[in-house]
């Protein structure tokens, strides 16, 4: 199949240019063998994606950013989190998030558990003081103490934070769209992309988008667990980089502090990237005609024509997939008293 | 059944005080004339009340404070708004609030749909600048004008604020906890309570409390639309006053400006009241026992035992319901761009 839609790409493109396989999204996403997704599992890491007590003083759950009844993220240039901070970087769709090559719009961690440990202790995001801190209070609560139990039933003390990151990457890992339109055109139902977006798939593989904009994601498949890092911009001076601050946040290099990786950043993905705007990672770009005239200029050096960026966007806009309906978990109690008192 | 419960009660107390008519939590909440329900009202208010779009920042939405999936409330003592302003009052919870016989800890809205418009405009609530600037922001997404347009049918332009209210307080309405061990009690199984619950249930009765917590609710079913009021603390003076500061806020005297609301509350339910600390309209009470203390005090000039608190306590417990299991509400995307951009 891919195959045969690779070579009908290459043949119809007549292009010198053209390296895209295009592939449609996977029902499943891959999992590490070391956390095997269980139904138990996944209904604690429900759980735990909704629960507000993870933060210090009970606003903020991992879906007040990443609001998986909306599409993922949070419609904002920046994530909010306890007593109203902002943070520096707009909160990355949490559907389809375990095909991206690494999490973070910096790569900091090369998994979805590694990266569900982070925001918890993070100041200005959920503002526990510590992991040993989140432990306490998840243990005053009976229902979790429970639920971890049967999620973990071989550990002796199950209710600890790396099973908690597994758990919540179990929920996290069943967080997918599929059926876009795109899907559907790849999957043989040729009459699923309008020839406005069949022309924009053809230009995005033509002008070079795809180099960086690979696989099931857009986002780099084959890097899966390595990272796909690319400059942003790549084609420095353009007036994108002042109008949209591109440059002063250092992306990667923040965490190695390797002068190479300065301005690079993880390819994010194109699912649903129709409706997850504000765009970039500092959420600067408020609509997607835009982003692609940004992207287009700073990374390809290339002035796309107004068809160009319409065809670009309507063929964005057929990578919106199928959410599919959840039950809401319920959180447990804790009688007579609260875990999230204030002075 | 209601005569035969209630006999039984004033026959089995032997006690002269003894007025509670114990009641069973309906399956169905009553509904006004003026907005019946109907399955797209239900579904659009379940949107509306997850929708965080309509706050000003997009970060707070109704479930915020008022979680659904959890018991209701959000387990703190006081609310917290946008840029994460404190509120001065805990989020009553809103699990059978459609029993309550006012809304709000002041009474100021008569009615669910009454109390819909209120945070939205309150500044440190969701902080939305007027009622028509939540409707121009409906508007710019389609998924709701269609959704508005199926749920009032009739209406030549039904997205207004008092639709918006109305498939709120539709939804709100099936937000019922049914089944509690007091429930089953009353329906007829004699062992749904353990003998302490009982004692607890006839001692809250001959000191009475009841007097005020009445009704299926406990909050005063027969004043339902009207208010049930009662000052707290009832009797002033006690060491509870200043230890809890339970006399600054004058309750609704602040709505009303009449001398004799100073300190007058609207009677909050006795539901799920085990599973909602913090307690009071300060958040200030952080467990149950010590509230039934202070109110035991402060409302009967009663010193309660240690063995009578427990009893109460426990009687209490019997009171929490069954959590129906919802499906998430898929709340509607915008193409290109976002609703809640910032400067």
């Amino acid at each position: 199949m891919h195959l045969r839609n690779s070579l009908l790409i290459l043949i119809t493109l007549v292009s010198v240019s053209a390296r895209a396989e295009f592939k449609a999204l996977p029902d499943k996403a891959p999992e590490p063998a070391e956390n095997p997704s269980t139904p138990a599992k996944l209904e604690l890491g429900k759980m735990l994606f909704f629960e507000p007590r993870l933060s210090m003083d009970g606003t903020v759950s991992c879906n007040s950013c990443h609001n998986v009844m909306f599409h993922g993220g949070d419609g904002r240039p920046v994530g909010v989190g306890i007593h109203g901070q902002r943070g520096g970087r707009g909160s990355p769709t949490v559907w389809n998030s375990a095909f991206q090559t690494v999490q973070f719009w910096d790569g900091r961690a090369k998994t979805l558990e590694d990266q569900a440990k982070g925001p918890l202790i993070n100041g200005v995001e959920m503002g526990m003081t510590s992991h040993d801190f989140v432990i306490e209070r998840l243990n005053k609560i009976p229902g979790y103490i429970s639920a971890f139990k049967t999620a973990f039933p071989k550990d002796k003390n199950p209710v600890n934070i790396d099973n908690m990151a597994r758990a919540i990457a179990v929920y996290e890992r069943t967080l997918i769209t599929p059926n876009a339109p795109f899907d559907k055109y790849m999957k043989g139902n040729k009459k699923a992309l309008t020839p406005q977006q069949i022309k924009g798939m053809k230009l995005v593989d033509e002008i070079g988008c795809t180099s960086c904009h690979t696989g099931v994601n857009f986002s780099g498949e084959e890097k899966m667990g390595e990272g796909n890092y690319k400059p942003f911009p790549q084609v420095p001076g353009s007036k994108f980089d002042k109008m949209y601050d591109l440059t002063s946040d250092l992306g990667r290099f923040e965490v190695t502090k390797n002068p190479e990786d300065k301005n690079q950043w993880r390819v994010p993905t194109w699912r649903n990237i129709a409706i997850t705007a504000p765009y970039f990672h500092n959420g600067k770009v408020k609509t997607l005609d835009e982003a692609v005239r940004v992207m287009a200029k700073t990374q390809l050096d290339a002035d796309l024509t107004d068809t160009q960026v319409e065809d670009i966007v309507a063929f964005l806009n057929s990578l919106t997939g199928e959410f599919p309906v959840q039950k809401m978990p319920r959180l447990p109690n804790t009688a007579n008293m609260t875990v999230t008192p204030e002075p």
